[in-house]
Order: structure tokens, then sequence, then C-alpha cells
């Protein structure tokens, strides 16, 4: 069989440049992550298919890879169909996993429980710029704490790391699931047509207010509920969030409940009067977030001059029911760590506190105790904390020199055979 | 579809506690590495089956996850067998996956390339204690330098390594696939035997010379032969590795290559002389090592008191000819990693150096400006490298203490909504 060098498709392999940048942002998330008491957990890559196709996925659970039954287990020849041949998969996400991690182990975890997760996943997207099979994802979540301390927490957590690693005038949008759903029912919509309505919504920063218009009509709602409910998010704009969501509290009365206000204008409050980054809290009552599980806050953070969401998350409370039988509040927050790396990779990063760097050249045939006493020194400048590369010294040696100058190597010892000339 | 709270068959979720330790001795690893100028790189997961099947991974190659071709690539209807549902799977060992990547990206990466990889592997093993169906592996691999300068340096890393970890009074042990190759022609053994006597010498350890010797017999080969053979090491026994290596030269005659007793008393002299770990290098020529991709000098962490092996390395100089059509010389030393946090963990290892921790309790119903005031103290705390853990404070109060102080926070702030009591 032929050896095959590339990847497989749609995944790709790190070189020691990029690498050394996420090693350098997992360091930073890791920390800061750390200092708001988040601890760190693993979930196994692989999950059972019954998990991944719970519906908790949406669109992802069209892109699993599945793993093969093995031995016995597997029969081709009774094989009907797929889920004959499977019953495990590659996670697509962290969400599904920690979920079912947590009601696994709820009675040896503290309450309310903070997890970092960070990991790889897995989707058989089509393969695109930028986009990758495999690929990074990092989450924060806090299970069961019912008040928005969660929501403050996480989005202090995120904007600090984000602050951290150097970004600046990002935005962070936030909204309701049900200050969504009230706009809608007081607009005149029904319950069973909110999905479509939010898909159409959700397409604002696109298309615009008149293209929504267009859409909705298209999709055959009242021209009225239309006018009425577009006419909610005219009368926001403009507003600052605080008014905005007053304004909006007032307008849509009984139809929203009664703690949407109060909550989400602490967590603006308490988030503006507190936060370490350099960014803008926003409210927008036009973000959807994709996923049908999330059941109050939702947020996203927006980087409009690197062409979009930087990550996500919201409140979940219904998930971890679905595993015990019994609700538990949740809340996260995903950095989308891949889009993050492509930023400080294409606008030239600089990592800070790398180690001292040292080569030694040490001449072919270098051998016995002159070689001992090379290695020796090199331990000696390891102890204290320097990298020392040692390689054979090549014939050219200044162009040798220049190879290592690339790689970061600026300082160089010389040993030669015959003497040492330093 | 019901939902399964528990991990796939074999694998494993990592609990906070073990986390804090598999994230601190990942630290370690890296650091104490990249001293010795190892960069980290990291491949996909996923492989594919051409390479995971091309005969360098031994047994390993019976045990692989395979993953389901998707799509119009899958048609259950004219699968004969199970190579027309898969082409890829999940990789086994860190060691094919490198030995491609280097295939790959040979013109972008530095020469000699001195590569850490840390990443789970996948093996369908039957589950057992402390053996797991997904694992993480810890190598570093040294590709383009043809002395033993690489096998130097690699046990060097990974000695100071252990070191670091706090390991004291374990042993690598060492030998050469060509001195055992040696030992077996100057018996008398015909090449086409040597694997079938190697499988045999590597019980040694359990079954003694008198159960090699037995075992030997009873698979037909000559008691003269046998004889011959088990006198080299019954010869080598007690003596010091630098004198034992020097009698089997002598003996062996022309049968050794003539490098073969130069490379590894260097290698010894020089570890020996310039370790910084207490570890002791012992000359072992009953050491196999599984693996036939082995070309030269072999190696392996023993640490009797724990049972056995806790890494172990090799050179493999014709694996990259594989794929590149040239050889490369290339050596390698992987840490059991799963094995040194098994051990730690039941040694009851206290990570040093953690964050200073305080627990802010705070009442509920705090809400507003009093809740600002108590996230912005926390953030300045934060910003000073301290953990600050907000949680609401629960009706029992002494009992949630209790519960913080055995997650490691000593230190507590009580806030009231009526006023601040510190």
């Amino acid at each position: 069989m032929t050896l095959i060098k590339k990847p497989v498709t749609g995944m790709k392999d790190i070189l020691p440049e990029e690498m050394k940048l996420r090693d350098y942002v997992i360091g930073i998330i890791k920390d800061t992550y750390a200092g708001f008491g988040f601890t760190s957990i693993d979930t196994p890559c692989v999950e059972s298919l019954a998990n991944l196709n719970s519906k908790q996925g949406g669109e992802n659970e069209k892109l699993i890879f599945k793993v093969m039954k093995r031995g016995e287990k597997l029969n081709l020849e009774t094989a009907k169909e797929e889920n004959d041949l499977t019953d495990s998969g590659l996670r697509y996400d962290l969400t599904v996993p920690l979920v079912r991690y947590y009601s696994n182990h709820q009675n040896e975890l503290p309450s309310p429980f903070k997890a970092l997760q960070m990991g790889y996943v897995w989707r058989a997207d089509r393969p695109q710029k930028g986009r990758y099979r495999q690929f990074m994802q990092c989450d924060i979540d806090i299970l069961g704490e019912p008040t928005n301390l969660a929501e403050i927490e996480l989005i202090l957590a995120t904007t600090t790391t984000l602050g951290r690693l150097g970004f600046k005038g990002f935005q962070i949008r936030i909204n309701e699931r049900r200050m969504l759903k009230a706009m809608a029912a007081y607009a005149g919509f029904t319950e069973e047509s909110y999905d479509s309505v939010f898909i159409t919504l959700d397409k604002m920063d696109k298309i615009g207010l008149e293209g929504v218009a267009e859409e909705l009509l298209k999709d055959g709602f009242a021209k009225e509920s239309i006018d009425k409910y577009l006419d909610l998010f005219k009368n926001v704009e403009g507003k600052g969030a605080i008014e905005g969501i007053s304004f909006l509290a007032d307008t849509l009365g009984d139809f929203l409940d009664a703690d949407v206000k109060n909550s989400l204008q602490e967590i603006i409050s308490s988030v503006d009067a507190t936060k370490s980054a350099e960014f803008e809290l926003v409210f927008d009552p036009t973000l959807v977030r994709g996923m049908s599980y999330y059941t109050g806050t939702i947020f996203e953070v927006a980087m409009p001059q690197y062409g979009g969401s930087c990550g996500g998350g919201g409140r979940y409370d219904k998930m971890v029911g679905k595993f015990t039988g019994q609700d538990t509040p949740a809340c996260g927050f995903s950095i989308g760590f891949e889009r993050i790396i492509m930023i400080m990779m294409d606008e030239g990063f600089k990592i800070p506190d790398e180690k001292d760097k040292v080569a030694f050249l040490i001449e072919k045939g270098i051998g016995g105790e002159q070689l001992s006493e090379i290695i020796a020194e090199a331990q000696k400048e390891r102890a204290n904390g320097r990298q020392v590369l040692v390689v054979r010294m090549n014939k050219n040696k200044k162009f040798q020199k220049e190879q290592l100058g690339a790689q970061g190597y600026a300082d160089f010892k010389d040993f030669y055979k015959t003497e040492f000339k330093h």
C-alpha cells in the first residue's frame, strides 16, 4: 500500500510556528480562567451516537464522523443500515460531552460547577479556507448557578482573556431568548412560526431591515405582523443598551417575563463597571444564535474588523435534565479558538517572554569526554532557564547560523575538536 | 433515544483533580523539552488507513478504531468488506503521524528537527485497570541527526523531566538492535529465527535464564546455540555497563558492527557525566522493545517499584524512507504519560505554586450596584494574580465553606445585602 504524506481531507498538520502561538494562547486562557475559579476537565473524543444524535447538536448532527463497530459486533452480512455498523462517533462540540459528564459525576463535583474544557471536535463539513474538519474548541460553563452571576462571570472571564491576548475594540452582543420570543409574540407571530421567523431575523446583519421584511412577506407572514415586528427594531436602534431594554420591556408589557429586563440590565451594568478589557457591551435584539437548546441569555463576540463572530454562548437550563430527569441551570461561553489563532497569525503577533536561546555548534567527530563537557555546559545553561540547542556543525557554518537565526537563535557557541574556540 | 451518562466503553472522563495534575505535568514536560530546543507540533487524530496499516504499528494495527466513509462514498449495498466502508482511522501512536508529517513538511522544517508531540491515541484493546482505549502519548523525536548526540539529548531531556516531576531511583535500560542481532548470530541462530528468539528473550524479566532456555528448546532450537547464547548473558551479568559492552564487543568480534561499542559507551558515559536527575543508566542486553521498526539504539524507563516500564524509545532510521524514498536518521523517546500520572496520583503528589485562592460568598438577592462593587473587587484581586471564586451564599454557610475548603479555598469573604460585613 502506498503511504500518504498529506493529512486526511480537511484536517491539518500544525507547524512549529503556529503551535508555539497555540501553546501560548492556551496558557493565557488556562491562567485567566483559573483566576475565575474554573477547573479544567476532559472528556473522551469518542461519544455514544445516542448522545450525539440527541437533537442537542442541531445541524452538526449531520456532520458526525462515525466510528465502526469492531470484532463480533460488526457484521457486514446482516447490516442493513448505517446504524448497524456504528454505535459511536467523534464529538462535534464540547457541550453535549460536558452535560453527559456533569450528569455522570454530579455527586463528585462542586455546585456551582465551573468547568473549562479545551479539546478537538470534528465536523465532516465541506472543507474551505480557514475551516477544518478537526478544530479546537475552548468552552467555559457554569452549571448549577441560576442567577445572572453566571453570565457576568462568563463574560468577564472571556473578555479578560481576549484583552490579555491583545484584542480590543471588539463587541459583546447580548440578547435573551425570552426577549426574542416576546417580540415575536407581541407582533402576532404564532409560536410554531418562531423558528422560521428567527432564521430570517438572523440575516439582519447581511440583508438589513428591508431584506428581512421582504423575506418574511415571501414566507407568507402577515404584513401587519411584519410591520409591528420591525418597528420594534427600528425604535431600539440608536438607543443605549439599558434604554433599549427598558423601551422594549415597557412596550412588550405582559408578553415579556418580568425578570428579563432586570437581569439583562444588571449583566450589562455589572460588566461595564468592572471590565478589564477594552470592548463594548451591546444589546442586540436581532441576535438569535443557532442552537435550539438556549433558554435565556445569549451572547456573541463580534469582531467586525476581522469579519464576524469569534465566539458565543448562552444559557441552556434544560439540557442537563435530558440526561438526569432534573433540570440544572447551565450557562456557557465558547471562544472561537481557531479564529483567534488565525487573526493573531495574520497580524504577526509576537509571543512575549520566550526563553533566552543559545545554539551550541559542535564539530563532527567530537565525542568522548569532550562531548560530555559540552553537554554538561548545555545542562548548566538549561538549569538556569535557557534554551540550548546542541547540534552538529555543518560544513557551511554561516548558512547554518542564518537558518538557526530564523528559528530565533541569536547567540551561538562553536566547539572544535582540536581545541575549544568559543 | 435514551441518553447515556457513561463514557463509551474503555474511555474515561477526567475529573478536575486529575486534570489539574495532568495540566501541571504537561507544563513541566513542555518547559523542560523546550529547554532542549524541542518544538511542539500537532497532527490530526484521524489518519489514512493506508498509513495506519503500513506495518509500522505492529500489533497495534489490529486495534484501530476505524472511521466510516460518508455521503456518496459510503455504499452499504455494494460493500463486501470492511475496507469498502472505511478509509481512515484514529491514530494508535504518534510515531506514524510524525513520520508522515515530517515527510510532508520536510522543506519547511529545520534539520535536525526536534519535535515534541503530545496527544491522544486510541487502541481498541480489551479494557483493564489503568488501561484505557483513549490515552495521552508524549513523544520527543529527533529527525536528521545520525550521530548518538540524538540519543544523548533524548535521554537527558526525558530524565531531566522525570527528575523535575520528583521521580528518582529509576533506571534507563539501554541496548542496541545490532547488538541483539550480533549475539543471536554469534550463537548460531539463523536470521529468519531472530524474531522468534527475541520474543522469548523479552520474557527474561519474568521467566529468567532457565525459562528462556526451556522455551527456546521447546521451539526446536539447537541446544548448542541456546547454551552459547545464554552464556553471553551470564557473562555480562554483574559487569558494569561500559565493561559489559566491551566484553560483548570482544567476544562477538566481526559479528558486531565496529561502531556499536563506541556509540553505546559514549551515550552511557555522556549521560552519566551530565545527568541532572537521580537515576541509573544500565546496559541491558536482554532489552528487545517490541516494534520492528527500530534499527539501532533502544531504551526503556524502568521503575520496578511501580511495576514496570514507564516509557521507551529508540532509533528508527528506515521509517521516513518508506514515505519519501530517502532514509532519514530518526530517534525518539516516549514518556508513559498515563502511567506517570497514575503513579503521581497514587503517591498523593501535591502540585506546587498554585494560585492563592479566595472565595467571595454573596448573599442571595444582591444585585445592581452592590453586585458591581463586589465583582470589581474580585477583578482587582484577579489582576493581582489571585484566584477568586464568586458564588452565591447557601443557607448552610458553614457546610458550604467546608466544601469550598475541600476545593482548596482557605480564605473567604462574606457579602450581605444590608451591609458589607467582611
